[in-house]
């Protein structure tokens, strides 16, 4: 039989500016197949909340619009079609779960981008990471997707690091939650939440800086198996 | 001064089925930066062949619709913006240009997918390829995109890997160039027309052979240098 640790990737979307940023979850895939992990890949099955033309930086559709994507189907594509909808994760299935970062954790998954520390969580997302610390698997976040962890566990006061920019932190803190400065490829462990965080693009600077952070996350995650 | 090499790598969408495989693009990246090399990302301005749902792998729309894609706007999502229109391209600049593979090489690049050995290629990726062999630069390609080297570069009987597929290899056969059988990771080197390609998803299991086929490519592609 298979003794792989086994982790779930939950994707928001296909491109940094309205969906996952895109190296950070490849590099999660990578980090994970490289220490000998298996993985899922799992999205929300909703609408984005904008579409960006990433060439341009302009809105292409915002939601309601006919041309505006689908969170689960753009996502897809960074899970080369395997990819299931975030119903059917169930957290007794896995040791772990990650959230890649990218706008898609604070427009689709959250809306964060909008409403800072007021943010509504995805029903599904909110179930996922409930679900996830009550059966006691470990959590990843990267980039700004710790802000999602923030509001669903604040009440726990879980500890996370989005990098050290304030006015985030100060959102998390508004949320229950502590904030702990790392630098580009430090991760944040809370030991006592199994809650595991790291900057990526909030502070690195090249793409080997998230291969980088994503190895060290893999790693905190599975030294807490 | 900059003494790091300077690497092209074209892109053909974003996502395996009608655009770019995001792997093997982001793991070209990735071994070029750990290579101590910098990259500078392209595009043809032309529109997709067609449109795949990646979730339910149906045809969402075909070139001529209204809602069909862009090759360049959907590419910068792997670029994370920071990408050019290929007509800007310039061989002279660079050490090396990088064909990553996915569907797009074959539908948006050329339209091998469809014609095979009497396929078509963009005019500006053709541009770039006669351009590139003219000023000496290392030309690198991997998964399907070696065919799109073998039908530009075939008249000068180029030797490119695309793993083991008989069908495909005919075809480049076909095409005038010759093809070598390589394993997952392997590398085919043309030294003579400094030609350097990998199987990568043509043959790969999981994502960490594409790491390992790009780290190849990249140190091939540097020898020749």
């Amino acid at each position: 039989m298979n003794d792989r640790p086994l982790f779930a990737v939950v994707l928001s979307g296909c491109g940094v500016f309205d969906g996952s940023e895109i190296h950070e979850a490849v590099l999660t895939m990578l980090a994970l197949d490289e220490a000998g992990c298996d993985y899922r890949c799992f999205a929300p099955n909703t609408w984005q909340a904008r579409t960006i033309d990433h060439f341009t930086g302009h809105a292409a559709a915002i939601a309601g619009d006919e041309d505006n994507r689908n969170v689960l189907a753009e996502s897809a594509r960074i899970a080369r079609g395997e990819i299931k909808d975030l119903k059917e994760f169930r957290a007794s299935d896995f040791d772990g779960i990650v959230f890649p970062g990218g706008f898609g954790a604070a427009l689709n998954l959250s809306d964060f981008a909008v409403k800072g520390a007021e943010c509504e969580i995805n029903h599904e997302v909110r179930r996922a990471i409930e679900e996830s610390y009550k059966e006691g698997i470990v959590i990843g976040a990267m980039c700004i997707a710790p802000t999602v962890i923030a509001r669903v566990l604040g009440k726990e006061h879980v500890k996370v690091t989005i990098g050290n920019d304030a006015k985030v932190a100060a959102g998390i803190r508004k949320m229950g939650a502590e904030h702990e400065n790392q630098p580009a490829t430090g991760v944040c462990v809370d030991e006592a939440h199994k809650v595991v965080t790291t900057p990526c693009y909030m502070l690195a600077g090249s793409i080997k800086d998230i291969a980088a952070g994503t190895r060290n996350l893999v790693s905190a995650m599975l030294d807490l198996l």
